[in-house]
C-alpha cells in the first residue's frame, strides 16, 4: 500500500507461460495483471469482485486501454500501482502504472460499471459503494 | 470427419501466443487443443456443451493425460483424431491423437462425467446420451 | 474479405473455457480475437508475424484499447471486421469492429510498431512494409 | 515448506478469469497451478527455470496427468503439496496434491526431460541436476 489510500501497489514476476516466442510478455497478459493489481486495491477496502457479488451486483469492464513502452521478460519483477479515479458517475474507473526498477514499462486504464441481479444497467451509485468511496474520503 | 462415425478429424494452426519462449506450444495448451477437437465432435452427434446444458446437464472433465512425443512451433498446422471410447459407465472417455504430417506429436485423454442441474453426479446413463451412443451404432 | 482491400472479416464463435461465471466472455479476451482477425488480415496481404519475422523484423504492441457496448456468451457466433489504418509512420494500426447479428458488441483499436533483429525501434517504414503498403494502393 | 526437502507447500487462491460458465476452475487451468507449484519447489533448491537456462539446458514437459476428485470455485483458498519423485534416469518426476480444507480437490504428476541449447535430448542427468539430487540427500 501507498501513503494515500486511494492507491495501492502489487508485486509482480513474469511467469514462464505468460511469455511468448519473442521472449516477452504477451500483450494480452497486462489485462491480467490490471485485473490482479485491482482486486488487490479493491479487496483491501472491501468490494472486491466477491463482495460487490454478495450485494447483488456485477461489475463488468466497458473499456480499457494499455500502452507499453519498454518490455518485461521472464522472471522480471515489476510492480503495479493500481489508482482509483473518483468520478461522480456510476462508475469504477482505474488507472494502472506497471513499473521496473522504477522505469516505467506500461500504463492502462480500465473502466467498470454496476450491473444488478438481472444484468441491468444500474445508473446510479450502489449505496454500498458510495459507503465505500466515503471512507475513502471521496466527495460523491 | 473419419470414415468411421466415432472418431472425427479437426485441424489446427499454431498461433504465436499459444507458444513459450523456447519457441514451442507451451504443454498446458494442448488442453485447450483437446476441448476444441472434443467439441468439434461432439457438436457434430448432437451432443456438444450447449446441448447438453439445455438438457440439464453439465460434463465436467475428471482426468486428464497428455503424452508429448514432439514439439509444435508457431505457425505449425496439426490436426486432431478424436476418438470416442465406448463404455457402459455414465462416463464420456475421448481420446487424441495429434499429428503433423502423419507424425505423432502428442496423445491424450479425457474422461468426463454427467452432474445434475444440482451439481449431483449421476450414476446412470442419462436418456440422451443413450440415445446417441445408440445412433452411433455403440452397444450400450 | 470485404469489398475494399484495407479491411477483412474473420467469423469467430465464443468458446466455453473464454467465459467467466458472468457466464460473458472475459473482457481481456477480446486482445486475442484482435489477433486472430488482425493475423487473418495480415496473412492475406502477405505480412503475417510469420512473413514478417523472416524479414528480420518482429512488430510488438505498443498501444491497445478496446470498448465493449454489449456481452458475448458462450456459443454466440461474431465477427471481426479488422481494417488497416493507413500512416505515413513506422507503425501498423489497425481498427477492430466486433459484431453479433450486425449489433456491435466491441470496438479496439491496436498500434504496432517494427523493429529490428537486434530489438531496436525501426523509425522509417522497412522496405517490405513500403511494398505491401503500395500493393494495397496506401499513399505513402 | 514441508517438513522434508523433497517436497514443498504453496497457497492459491482461485481467481475470477480462472472460472468457467459452471463457476468452477476450468481443468486446464489445474497445469497452470502445477506449474507455478513447481516452480516454487525448483526455485527453493536451486533449479528454476531461469537457473536450469542458463546452465544450458531446456526441460520441456513430456507428460501430465490430472485427476479431478472436487471442484475449485473463484475465491477458494487451496494449497499443492508438490513432491519431487526421484529417479535414476535423466527426467525430473514432480506429484502434486491440490487440498482445500484438507479434502483433497485433485491429483496430477508432470514429467520432465531434460533439452541441451541445440534441443536433443540428454540422456544422461545433466552434472548440475546430479548436485542438486546430491544436496537433496537423494541416491542418484
Amino acid at each position: 500500500m501507498s501513503e494515500n489510500n486511494l492507491s495501492s501497489i502489487t508485486q509482480f514476476r513474469v511467469k514462464f507461460r505468460e511469455c511468448d516466442p519473442l521472449k516477452i510478455v504477451w500483450h494480452g497478459n497486462y489485462l491480467k495483471y490490471f485485473e490482479d493489481a485491482r482486486e488487490d486495491f479493491c479487496a483491501s477496502h472491501g468490494f472486491s469482485y466477491q463482495d460487490v457479488m454478495k450485494l447483488g451486483y456485477s461489475t463488468p469492464i466497458v473499456k480499457t486501454n494499455c500502452e507499453h513502452k519498454l518490455p518485461l521478460h521472464f522472471g522480471d519483477k515489476f510492480e503495479i500501482e493500481t489508482t482509483f479515479k473518483p468520478t461522480a458517475a456510476a462508475k469504477m474507473i482505474f488507472e494502472y502504472k506497471v513499473t521496473k526498477n522504477d522505469r516505467v514499462v506500461c500504463t492502462g486504464e480500465t473502466i467498470q460499471v454496476f450491473l444488478d441481479v438481472k444484468g441491468d444497467l444500474v445508473l446510479n451509485n450502489p449505496p454500498f459503494f458510495l459507503e465505500r468511496k466515503s471512507k475513502m474520503a471521496i466527495e460523491k
